[in-house]
């Protein structure tokens, strides 16, 4: 068990968002879902005392990275347990009584939309409805009832609001998932844990980075990702998003981060867990 | 001048789409502009005939790399040519009598409303509305003629459509911007051309990236951008985004480029062009 029975977890959107499918399929459903409206509130829930942890998007296969997902983990201090990957699959919702026949427009948000565009171009006489986000478009389908109206959202959200799946698999790119991680105030290294991330700040000069992955590379240590970013304001200063197969248990990983602090102007560790299964 | 006087450049999205603003930000008003739906139909408009170059977004500061471009300028062949960045900088855009005292309703694309949060927050009376983008909020907004509405977008849009604009800056994080490249079907490295991007392909094994690197390092050449990215379906297996600030001219950059080889699986050279100046 990651968290304990009955755990308050805060994500971003509403309920039925892909964000709560990712936190059951990590959790399981014995959990206590606080859908938070935005970002920032997200972030700021378990200092607000309304969630235990918290699960965050940070990175989707299409879109990449999400910057502003890293900037407030950093920000808040919080520590990473666990991480799961989701396929984002698009199911277009009616309500239960609707036949795929006779649905005439479809409602979603528009980057959902857009991950359809196959579906829309082979059924031109379906009218696309833009919405504020897709759980939220099936809760909107299911008050008004209407058998011609169906929305595009996770399974999760069918199963929230009593929709009918009417099609799966609307997306147009079937390599599209999401990675999201779990949160807390407090770090705690779990005894499978075989991730570490990291963020480094490093001085933008030629051969930095490479005496930075020489730590980990002597050591055997494999690098899972690494994305630089430009830090504004300081064009000449990186910072690097490191995740290694690594464990702060291990002793080889501890003395490579302990090098590593000879060649970072600052080396922030963001968690240690256990990697997902994809 | 990057492109010949009155060239066809493709961009994703409608008239006054921000895109549309990074075109003009880098080749001026001589040119003529290419709405396309569709990234995909963005990529294939050269080869379609009805561009001569595309602008493509490639990253934002908040949201990351689009991994999405990466890949369909991979599979499309084509060449980087030149890049832009602007500042994403969300107007209020009434109709032309319109008063920002009386505006009761607000449109957008949702990830542009979800950029101002703290302007609805501030203004707690005013309904934001979802719409399909942003550019196409402010046509709505003008084909509507209604001064109690209005719509965020970019001062481009405004332009386009005759709106005014009656506040600026309604975003929340300043440092939001994206960069743009400019792609031809062939490649062409300008004399002042001092910026190389690559994506490799590696073996994943500890050290292969760090290689890889030091062919760089110890030539001084600089490193701008690493990206890591796994390759689905093949799981050891990893492919790199590599900006560096290097121009193909120099032999020094050929030598780098030819140790790589040596090195790693694939390594193909997306453009090589001048750096934009932020």
């Amino acid at each position: 068990m990651i968290v304990p029975s009955g755990s308050r977890i805060a994500f971003q959107g509403e309920r039925g968002a892909f964000s709560e499918e990712a936190a059951v399929k990590l959790l399981g459903e014995d959990i206590q879902l606080v859908p938070r409206a935005t970002f920032e509130a997200m972030y700021s829930s378990i200092q607000d005392g309304v969630a235990d942890y918290i699960l965050a998007p940070i990175e989707n296969s299409l879109a990449g990275s999400v910057h502003r997902s890293y900037d407030l983990l950093i920000a808040g201090g919080l520590q990473i347990r666990a991480e799961v990957v989701i396929p984002i699959v698009h199911n277009l919702i009616g309500v239960p009584g609707a036949v795929f026949e006779n649905i005439t427009q479809v409602s979603s948000h528009p980057v959902a939309l857009a991950q359809c565009e196959r579906f829309f171009a082979d059924h031109p006489a379906i009218k696309k409805i833009t919405a504020e986000d897709t759980a939220g478009s099936v809760r909107q389908v299911m008050r008004e009832g209407d058998p011609a109206k169906a929305a595009i959202a996770s399974r999760r959200a069918a199963e929230v609001y009593g929709g009918k799946i009417l099609r799966e698999h609307l997306e147009d790119h079937p390599e599209n998932y999401t990675r999201f991680l779990l949160l807390a105030a407090s770090g705690e290294v779990a005894e499978n844990a075989d991730k570490l991330s990291l963020v480094l700040h490093l001085a933008h000069k030629p051969g930095s980075l490479c005496q930075v992955l020489n730590a980990f590379a002597k050591r055997n240590l494999n690098l899972l990702k690494i994305e630089s970013r430009p830090i504004p304001g300081t064009p000449w200063s990186y910072c690097f998003y490191l995740d290694l197969q690594a464990s702060l248990k291990d002793a080889n990983t501890r003395a490579a981060l302990e090098e590593l602090k000879g060649h970072a102007d600052s080396v922030k560790i963001l968690g240690c867990y256990p990697q997902a299964k994809v």
